[in-house]
Order: C-alpha cells, then structure tokens, then sequence
C-alpha cells in the first residue's frame, strides 16, 4: 500500500495547545472567558512538507491528539482511511459489524485536524490547493455572515489587571447589537447576520431580531439561542419573527423538542446541537426536526466526511450552512476550500473570525473578507503558513494560563453568582 | 481557478464505442446478443497523460458523450465539479433552487466514465493510485461473487454462422447451474455465488439455489430475478430460501412491492432497480424498500459519488454491494479502487468479467482474479493501460455489427417468437 510521491510518509505529528484573546461574548451557558483554547495539528512528512490543522482546545481533545500523535508516524498523509481508522482503534471506537470503523464522536474530532493537516500537505506535495483534492471549487468565494454576540463593553477588571474596553463596545439591547451588526458589516461586507441568543428574555431578542431587520432590510437574518428556550418558547418566536428570519438555529433542545417547533414555524430549524454526527440523521428524519445542518469539519470529522454529509443533505432535501466556533486562520482556510467545493452550501458560513483574528498564527496576518466573503486561498493546500514566533507566543499565553477547559458557566458566575445555566431557561 | 500540475488541461475527449463477444445468457427481459456494446472514454491532457473510463453502449448514451466531449476541453482534470456541471448543463438537466446542479440519470451516466478517466489521469500526473484519491484502501484485495446465468449451449445459427458451443456449456436446470458454478469456482476462487433468475418458473430457481446450497455448502447465495415476480410470489420464494441466501435481490418491481416482500422475508433485500438515484432513496427509507443497494459507479456518477451512497448507507443501516453489466478491464479496476475504499463493503461485488474479459482491451491480457478476488491494481491511476491495437479490433467489431442498441428481447424472440417481456411473469 505504498504511494509514489516519495516522501509523504508522516513522521512526527506536533500538537500545540494556544491561547488568544477573546472578548466577553454572552450564550445561554455563561460568557467567553478573556482566553479561548485551541490546538494546532502539524503532520511533519519524510520530505520536509509540514501539513497544519487546528481543532478546538481543552485538556481532553489535547490529550486524545497526543496519544494517537505517535501512532500516526510511519502511515503517508495519503492513506486517509488508514489514519481514521488508526485513531478509533486507538481511542477505542467501536467496529461496526462489517469490520469498518466505528464513528465516535470523539474519535471523528481527533481525526479531523490531522485530515486536514494531511489534505493540506497532499496539496503542497502535489502542487495543488485543497479544494482540488475535494473535486474542484465550484464557486471561487464562499460567503460568511456577520456574527452577532450580545457582550460586555469589558472583560471585568482582576486584582492583577484594570478592566480594558475593547473596541467593539458593549451590545446588551436592540440598540447595542444594531451598532455592533453596522461596525461588523462596515468593516467585513457581510451579506447576512446571525445573532447568538438565549441571553435575555426572548422578547428582548425578538426586539433585536427586528431591530436588525429595520436597520439592515435586504440582508437575511438567523437567531441562535443554544436550546435556551422550551419548545412553546420557540413556536412563539418563530411566529412572532416569521418575516424576519430565513432560519430559525437550534431554538430547543433535542430532536423531538425541534421538531415540536419545527411543525408550528414557517421558516426551516437550523442545527449544530441536536444533528452532530452521522448517527443523528435517521432520528431526525423520521421525527422531522430540522430543515438545515449546520456542518461543522471539526465535529463531523473533517473536510471528506463532512462533503458525505452535504451528499446526505442533497439527498434528504437539507440545506447546508456551516457552524463555528472560537477559530483562527488555519480553520478559516479549510472551511473556505470546503465550502468552495460544497454544491449546495445553501447559506452564508458562520465564522467567529472577527472576534480573534488579530490573535492569528498565520504568515501575512488575517486572512481579509471582502464584500463579506472570502476567496479560495491561492495554495498548495490550505494556502496558509503557520507562522512559529506567533505560534510560540501563544502557546506560551496557553501555558502561562494554567487553563485546561473552556468554562463559560464559571467565568460569569464570577459577575453573577448565581446564574443557572439550566436549559431551558425560558 | 487554475491547479499548479502544468498540463492538467484536457485538450480532447476521445469516445470509441467497441462491441464484444458476450455468451447467450438468460435473463428476465430475453438473452444476451453475441455482441456486447460498450464504451471506451480517453481524456487526453495538455502533459500528454491520457487517462481512460469505460461505459455502457448504445446509441443514446455514446451520442450524449459526443455531444458533451468537445465542451470538456479546457477544464482540468482536477476541476471534477465543473466538469460534472459542464456536463449536467449540457444535457440539459435541472439546476436545483440552490443553482447547484440536479442529478439526472442521463448526465451522471455520461459524467461517471468522464469523472473515471479524470482520476485515472490525476493518478497518473500525480504518481499515486486511483484508490489513493478516494481516500486510500480500507483492504487490499476486493472480493467478487461467481455471477451465475442460465444460458442456452451456443448462440443459435444464422445464415453466415454456423452455431459454435462455448466453453461454458448449458445451464437450463439445476444440475447445469451447479456444473457452471464449479467451472467458475475452479477457475476463479469466488467465495460467493450469484444467480440470474427471473427465467424458469419459481420452483425450479428455487430448486437451483437449493442445489447449490448442497454442493457449495460453506459459500452465501443470492438470486436476481430483476423484477420478475409479484410481490406473493416473492415473498414465497424468501421463505422458501430463508436458509440459503444471504440476500433476495429485486425480487419484484417498484419500491412499494419490495417493501411489500421485504416485511415477510427474513433476508435483506438488494436492489440495482428501485434505487438507482439519491433521489429514489427518501422513498426507499420511508417505506422500508430495501436493506443492501447495489452501488454502480456508471449509474451513480462515478467513483466519488459512489464514497457518498456509500456513507449514506453506512449512516442509514443499508449494507452496500456493487452491481454489473456486461463490462471489461477499465472498468472492473474502478470497481476495485473504489471498492477498496468503501469501508462499508459488506458483501462480494458482482461482475461480468468472466463472461467477457477475453475480449478485454487492455495491455497485458484479463485482469486475474486470486482466490476470488481483485488484488488493487498498483497504478499509477486505475493501474491499467489502454492497448490501442485491441480497441481497434474490438472498434471494429462495433462498426461492423452495424448495432446500436442493446436488445434481448428481440434476440430471444428468434428463437421463441412469443417471448413476452412484460413483468411480473410468475
């Protein structure tokens, strides 16, 4: 099973946890913390071609990298299969009955930065851009939404550290999340806006979601509270913003509450939270809960898998948009070549990119949106290069940290303590 | 939107229907003629790399590729979602509401030999496998059924051709069907067998299979009758098999019929009839049609949407084998790369091979079989190349038959002049 381009065997895989600066963003479980986590994967190969990939941080996904790293040494950067297969076995999933491999969601998040890292280092052996490896683009921008956040005008003061305003300023009412869409659209184009909910009481949302449309008439908006609401919760304010909305993202939690909600709203359910692996579809058919997945490489286990899943939508009649976390470049970069050679990307991407790009570890700085898109980064593979003095910066900010997991609950509970992060909380 | 391998560019699409010697076997619409049809692709590239994809034959789809060839020139072989779109458009098939392109039966036919020949010219501008570009093998040999036919001794006499016996012999009853199941058994290795029914009355098919069961005790059986029986008497022949076969295949038309027969039977149903698009398969799911589908590379739109029917039925609980026609070495090295790179695999795959691969225009002579099985053919590409003195012999054939369409029906009914096609028969 050897492959002819010499070289591409793997022989070391670096795993690098960083931290960077985030601001004080609300969602239904509390609000980010001053630092988000995250890894960077590099698959070193024989020749030379390092591959990169980045995936979320945490102590968990961090320690599941670093023990199958060894493991992947020897394996090309060719043998995708091979390397799926290595990291379930090592991360114990199960087999399925006909010997193939078991798709935990564990095992499908450790895979997907080293995918990534091993399309990215196919394309610099090759010569060729990621989106190539995937069938070619089939548009040459992908379009990304303005992501909204309720949030704080500062992360609150510490006794070692005076509270610092950010730019963005507070947005804690209509009015505040009006100014934050106008700064985000004035500076990146965005065509769409998202706006992350379940923070304060739905009419207050409500009233932000038609704030946003009076203030931005041609652009399609999205409203996400997390599952914050009931299932009654959710029918109410889909009714109430049934103009408004061309999705309505995860209103209630769990298959069956969507689809209660699904049945009384007039625009499709969106979700990142209750269809997150393959083994979620067939529920979600049958009961009728959605009528868009919000796909997600780092969760659905990378860039192929995640092109299985838009054939699955096609084929299901799904729409497909793309969700996000706290990211960098690295991230950006895949989702952009993904998104390029999805037919039916029938949405603007979510990205949390404005939020943290000044943190990035990439060679050149941010990658820029234009018109609220982003074109195809010019490869070999992902067409981004890590840069190390920003990684060794941040790496030294995650280890200076001491911080192993993200924990919103905790960190606004330091302002209010005694906040429930329940759900549904309304 | 350009790739960095220099030469990539398709510069012509060469489309050269061939015809083969194919023995008199029975099926459930007539007996095959003594010559097959079929289609051989070359896509020439700017480097001067000319990669190869076979197809089915006939007037139709050889004047759908005609027509579509001269419109590929220009794109690279690396942009297969453009040249699928190329395609889609040029035949006129629907863009879906998203403006990605709909999936006619006609332009995934005419892509999948287009997109065949793409990968195998990749492979060989890049120096890697076919299967190395799907991802890389989950196994290293890929195993085919013995496809068992009833057929008659010979292919009757005309006015300037005298009758002349094969080597196979008849196979009108049990005794014959067992005979030719040990020849290719012996010749072959195959692990499992398939018989082609649809032909005799239930009773003596279900009679052969009992035959065979006795003298193959150890290897799993399954019938194809195409469609031939009424949903009762589908359901009867199931039961009376419910030991022997491992999977029923199309026993009765329609997805409504099969889910008729597959509540009363114990074993899978497999289909390469009612499920043939991804558009056939909400119904498919909803109705309880099915449990194994017969994926086909040349009716699915090639080997990568062949990965997506796979993960679909790997996400649905359907088993996964792979269907024939008549066919030669191109495509049998398509099925296996593709085949190898299918974790989801989950029985033997049909072919023709036998039947016809002394006809086959490939360098070298037949592919062998070993114990049954397909080694992957070590490329670059499919691993095979194009012997232009045999497609000239075998074009020839083609030109001479003066055919254009295949026709069982009317060849059977030279012998039996009130054959009458129409299903259900039993």
């Amino acid at each position: 099973m050897t492959t002819r381009p010499t070289g591409a065997e793997i022989v070391d895989v670096v795993i690098t946890p960083i931290a960077f600066a985030d601001p004080p963003l609300l969602n239904s479980w509390g609000v980010h913390e001053p630092l988000a986590l995250r890894t960077i994967v590099q698959v070193v190969t024989a020749h030379g071609v390092v591959g990169v990939g980045e995936c979320g941080g945490g102590a968990r996904r961090l320690g599941q990298l670093q023990q199958v790293a060894p493991q992947l040494v020897g394996l090309t950067v060719f043998d995708l299969n091979g390397l799926e297969q290595r990291i379930a076995d090592a991360l114990g999933a199960d087999r399925t009955k006909d010997g193939s491999v078991g798709q935990s969601p564990a095992a499908m998040a450790t895979y997907s930065p080293v995918e990534v890292a091993c399309l990215d280092a196919q394309g610099k052996l090759l010569g060729l851009r990621v989106v190539d490896l995937l069938g070619g683009p089939v548009r040459d921008r992908v379009a990304y939404s303005a992501y909204l956040f309720y949030k704080w005008a500062e992360h609150p003061a510490t006794d070692d550290k005076p509270a610092v305003p950010d730019l963005w300023g507070p947005a804690l009412d209509p009015a505040g999340v009006v100014a934050q869409a106008r700064a985000m659209i004035d500076t990146y184009g965005f065509g769409s806006i998202k706006l992350k909910a379940g923070v304060f009481p739905p009419d207050e949302e409500i009233a932000a979601i038609q704030a946003l449309a009076e203030a931005f008439p041609r652009l399609p908006l999205r409203i996400d509270p997390n599952g914050a609401w009931t299932p009654q919760t959710g029918i109410r304010v889909g009714q109430a913003l049934a103009e408004e909305l061309e999705y309505l993202e995860d209103p209630s939690l769990g298959r069956a509450g969507m689809a209660q909600v699904a049945r009384e709203v007039s625009m499709p359910l969106a979700t990142n939270m209750c269809v997150i692996a393959f083994d979620d579809i067939p529920e979600a058919l049958q009961l009728g809960s959605i009528g868009v997945v919000l796909s997600d490489h780092h969760v659905w286990g990378g860039l192929r898998h995640s092109l299985e899943l838009a054939a699955i939508c096609r084929t299901v009649g799904w729409g497909m948009s793309m969700h996000s976390n706290s990211h960098l470049g690295i991230s950006l970069a895949a989702m952009t070549h993904l998104g390029a050679a999805v037919p039916n990307l029938t949405y603007a991407c979510d990205t949390h990119y404005p939020w943290n790009s000044e943190s990035d570890v990439i060679v050149g700085g941010p990658l820029q949106f234009v018109d609220g898109a982003l074109l195809i980064p010019d490869g070999p593979g992902l067409g981004v290069e890590l840069d190390p003095d920003a990684l060794a910066r941040q790496h030294e900010l995650f280890v200076a940290t001491g911080r192993t997991e993200r924990d919103d609950t905790t960190y606004l509970r330091t302002v209010q303590p005694n906040f429930d992060p329940t759900l549904p909380r309304y």
